[in-house]
């Protein structure tokens, strides 16, 4: 039995080692007009998720706030995700965020997840396969549907209302969302394995259908 | 078949892990006037390239820039490799450099790669088998053949106008040169393995040919 | 035979993980009469050696230099490991050291190497697994046998003469030494698996006889 887990383990490490090639996103400066809309595979109303994407930027702590991730209904920032100026990662569900302290994002690639729960609010943070404290934020609230996924840019209004000064500077991909909380042990794989192992139910990276406005190039990147 | 293939790769693991043997450079004092040049295995005529090498300095950021790869046609820096004055890594192909924020080079050995493929410009440096975010540079360029391969010197001609200001000083090795971009997954198990797992077929460190100008140790590292 | 020296290697490591338990020194305050000599399974009589340990202080860097490993013959030191005042790692064969810039010690267990060769006078630090840059020292020279090993004091004669401001204070262990200098994956694989895989053929840790002077605990570490 022992044989057999460590020829498992290897062949695991084999298939992996196989080379996925996912879509990422160069955002090469600063604009208010450069983003891709990204189609979900099913709509965003969720109870749960876990949120992952890998990204590097050259902007620094201190130097300015940045949109990681956007998803907004008419009226409402249902879902955004921020490098908050001060460096802390910044979660808002509709209305004031959670807020997690976090070694510096740069321009090395950083595997970054987010994980929210309706029913406990428990909300963690991982880089790189490491967890966060759980902080516990918006119990019994739901993601509702009918809106917009946005990369680059922070929405004001449903796609529009855009501000330079927030926008996303770097490389960004391997986004997927998934409307369960992942265990510990998957998310840390997918940091470690350089792939994602498994993808989104509602973010599908490897299929999801992207819109790009603007100055973004799409390159393919061999994980 | 995939038993036979998981066994090849442990074989393969056990191998490397039984001690490769590489040459490396010791580069003890600041000059003018010590290099080696290195005979590559083909031309460079290279419309995309993976350059990588292991090296180590104890010169500071800030101190002063310094040259870890040079080769000059005539009258082009064709393909050089610096650590700028203010840390960041900078390539050149032929004109204006593309330049990347990194965490410092230090007296511990770092791997580093760097990758560009001309058909889409895209170039990204890898340290320790981490992945920069990726930048757009000389799209449609093409690296000459012609020139001559240096180390330790930046030539501002065809081999001589060395500058002591600008010469490596710290130990360097494992340069291998490939004609096309590895997968990150390649590159990060080099990193992480401790040897080449593939040695460059344009530059291949295990057979180059190296000619010793000047003061320059030559000697054998267990990987 | 190869497939067999696989399973031979996995299992291996599985059995490594299983927890060996070497015994630690500590001493926990300053002084200039607490030690601990060892006792060597055979004379060091060396032309090349790695010497590992572990250790941890909470002394600072610019705060004091600190004795890290004593080998004194009558009238030399024979071969002294330092953490100087400025936070180098210091070499002495008898004479003047080599130094080498390293990132802090700290109240962090940190796995230390240092080897030797008198053949080319190659000699390398290597911090938890990381290979520093290599440096030319004292070729040709041979460590001479007949002398005495102290752990927690440097002695200016051949058991004495002890400074408290060069004392050890913090927490010792796992010192092995060898008389070749062993491949860098096997230093490596020392420190991430967090147990010395093999044992030094001149100080053996796991069976080396221990003398206390004064007031320093030995407990056992779990690896």
């Amino acid at each position: 039995m022992r044989l057999s887990a460590v020829l498992l383990f290897c062949a695991a490490s084999l298939t992996l080692a196989g080379g996925v090639s996912v879509r990422s996103l160069l955002f090469s400066s600063e604009s208010a007009s450069n983003f891709v809309t990204v189609q979900p595979q099913k709509p965003l109303d969720l109870s749960a998720f876990t949120l992952c994407l890998r990204l590097a930027t050259e902007l620094k702590t201190e130097q300015r706030e940045i949109i990681l991730f956007a998803y907004r209904t008419k009226y409402y920032d249902e879902l955004n995700l921020w490098r908050e100026l001060d460096g802390r990662i910044g979660l808002y569900l509709s209305g004031d965020g959670v807020f997690f302290q976090m070694p510096p994002l740069g321009s090395l690639q950083t595997h970054l997840c987010i994980t929210w729960d309706s029913l406990t609010g428990a909300t963690s943070v991982f880089m790189d396969g490491k967890k966060s404290l759980t902080k516990i934020y918006q119990k019994r609230h739901n993601v509702r549907s009918g809106g917009q996924i946005i990369i680059g840019q922070d929405p004001d209004e449903y796609l529009g209302g855009f501000d330079a000064n927030q926008s996303f500077v770097g490389e960004i991909s391997d986004i997927n969302l998934w409307s369960n909380v992942l265990p510990d042990t998957v998310i840390k794989a997918m940091a470690d394995n350089g792939n994602t192992v498994q993808t989104g139910d509602v973010i599908d990276w490897s299929v999801a259908n992207l819109e790009v406005t603007g100055q973004v190039n799409v390159v393919n990147r061999d994980m």
